[in-house]
């Protein structure tokens, strides 16, 4: 069973946090963010499929495909240190062997993160005085971990924290260990499937085999933050990172046992809660929107479908304005690229207390515009669609498209 | 030579049109347009690649492949006549044969075209109403035209139409004649690439062989039409015909020779200025955006490089807010799925007096922040990327995204 419990990144056996006001970019805010562990980590990743890369994406990724062990992570907002060619890279070197001298780790197990404007290059003096600060301010509390996810903050109206503990067998061969999971995410704009979104930093005191923690890391994003999107834009430092320490005292996971599979589950709720989390709070957004195709021929056909329909500008648009206009749901599903009958599928609203079937036999259905409209005033807007072709499901998840998206990034820099 | 002319679909020996407020929709204004050809046409088309297809692109594209020599159109704008099952197969068959009798031509010589709504259905009264007052108006008139062009307009802020001529050899085998071509289209939202797009409607007094007048279509559709973008959402009644009636005396082209040659680069230039007209009216925007990437490795690397950019939300949102963010460009051109090494490509932004580069040497480069909030507020902003891989080129044209966009698709239905 998983529970979820309170806390972010900290929550894992081992793990601490710091962050601090470097002026990097915002004024009269944090704005860095240090992880650390007191062993060596494991670590797997996921990255941006963008082939313009930022430099953290590039450092990070080399360390992640070494194999070489992790023990911190040192992000910043308000720069994304991406387009900076030779200066950005050396940024990354000289930021890793000060976090490293500091904390007495090599360089090599220090792993980086950026976020923010395109283009400018980070004041490295800024970068160094915020890692000395942080350095000194390490802390295993909840609270740590909180202020961690608001220093990485950049348009986010809220952090993003989750954790949760599930219990294993113990090392010793005697009873179960409790075992903890807990991330942290930031993420607004600038975000679509087709790649790992945004920055996600998970920590976990599992002890699990590299190799199975990679495999159950690109499993579980393709449904999670690959499902969800808020502009169509696929950055160029999207990163997602696990590191697991191992401290719950587990028996280490090294074959695809139920231990595997719990940990997997656990997993999975980390990274859909944080990505929901961060669909929700896209640029602007007033509405979370949830598209569920169930019924699809394939799995990767589902995702496609589902993708599309939160991906429309035109239904995005609608669900701002409250307006029923369910055609541009058939639209999108129909420009999304997999095959079916038009003729066959039926298209569902869900609100909380009701269910309106809006297209079926071929035709959009009467309903009653004034419920509609209430439903899709709802927190959360929820539609669905039965393809009648197979077995496979997927779920995507988006926001709706206001003024304040346009405002926001018609003027991003200032 | 090909010379532009004043003057739209009826610019062309042998077309009248005429329209009429046939209330289907929208209140005081006219709705309805019809072309009707004095003679049997040739008809080249291209459709939506939605898979729901509106009953009217279902219509016709049966006509086109048909063969069938067609005379008449006949579009209405505020309904799209889509997701409408078999009522809105009958609507088409009886607004068909409805038309052909009054004009004595065969039902099946009448194409039509619905622009608007999907869902509704179009009460067939007011169609048949329209289409029996529009047959006695029909003029070759350039008024007539224009007021066709303006009836088939939803969102569109102008009416748009062109008309060009150039000469070919005679049929007689002595001297040149004059051959005419004009058109004109409607669109400005769920307008994507990947398609035709919109309601276009092109009529020529060329005599030209009905394979080879597809095959012009086709061709040209890919550099013009599918090079454009407002907002990413590929519509279910996207519509290209072009009709051929023959009446200017040239020989008829039936091989691609010199006057082939000709008749692709008039094609072009028609759909190409009706094209950047959709683009530059999309709806709420303010700027045309034009993207043009040269040197690439491939035609189709170069046209998805190009569209990645004038789609990206926001690189449009940045336009209107005239921020030159321009890691954004980048980030699109990364993200469009053709590789290529970062590190070399040149990115610059095209003023009417003065061209900035931006983007260099793997860096974004210092530039002059007053002078390209400047070129940014042109009414056309134009960004070039230089690939250095080859020699293949493309250009692609679409909008900014503003606060009316939103307001626009937020409440479009009431």
């Amino acid at each position: 069973m998983i529970s979820k419990i309170s806390g972010g990144v900290t929550a894992a056996k081992g793990f601490s946090a710091a962050c601090c006001a470097a002026g990097i970019k915002y004024r009269d805010r944090t704005d860095m963010a240090m992880l650390y562990s007191s062993v060596p980590c494991t670590v797997a990743g996921v990255f941006t499929s963008n082939k313009v890369k930022a430099a953290p994406v590039l450092w990070d990724r080399g360390i992640v495909a070494s194999g070489h062990p992790v023990q911190a992570v040192v992000v910043n907002a308000g720069i994304a240190n991406a387009a900076t060619g030779g200066t950005g890279l050396k940024l990354c070197r000289e930021t890793a062997e000060h976090t490293g001298k500091l904390l007495g780790i090599p360089a090599d197990s220090v792993l980086l993160g950026s976020t923010g404007v395109i283009g400018p290059n980070i004041p490295l003096d800024r970068i160094t005085a915020g890692v000395s600060a942080m350095s000194e301010k390490l802390s295993n509390t909840p609270e740590a971990g909180t202020a961690a996810s608001k220093a990485i903050m950049t348009t986010d109206t809220v952090n993003k924290e989750i954790a949760v503990e599930f219990d294993l067998p113990a090392e010793s061969g005697e009873g179960m260990v409790t075992v903890r999971l807990g991330g942290m995410c930031k993420g607004s704009g600038m975000i679509h499937p087709n790649m790992c979104t945004m920055l996600a930093y998970l920590t976990t005191d599992c002890a699990i085999r590299r190799d199975l923690l990679q495999e159950a890391l690109s499993a579980v994003v393709q449904d999670t933050f690959n499902m969800i999107t808020v502009d169509g834009d696929t950055s160029t430092n999207d990163t997602l990172l696990v590191m697991a320490g191992g401290l719950s005292g587990n028996r280490c996971i090294s074959e695809k046992n139920q231990d595997y599979e719990l940990f997997c589950e656990a997993l999975f709720t980390v990274c859909r809660t944080l990505a929901v989390k961060m669909a929700g709070d896209g640029e602007g957004a007033t509405h979370l929107v949830e598209m569920h195709v169930y019924n699809a021929d394939t799995k990767e056909n589902a995702r496609t479908l589902a993708r599309s329909v939160v991906a429309s500008s035109l239904v995005k648009a609608m669900i701002f304005g409250k307006d029923a206009n369910c055609g541009r749901i058939l639209c999108a599903l129909g420009y999304a690229g997999p095959d079916f009958d038009p003729a066959v599928i039926e298209l569902y609203l869900h609100g909380e207390k009701e269910t309106l079937c809006f297209y079926r036999d071929g035709c959009v259905q009467t309903f009653d515009e004034e419920k509609a409209a209430a439903i899709l005033g709802e927190e959360a807007v929820r539609f669905s669609c039965d393809m009648k072709m197979g077995k496979e499901e997927a779920t995507a998840w988006g926001c709706d498209l206001t003024y304040d998206y346009v405002k926001i990034n018609g003027d991003y820099r200032s």
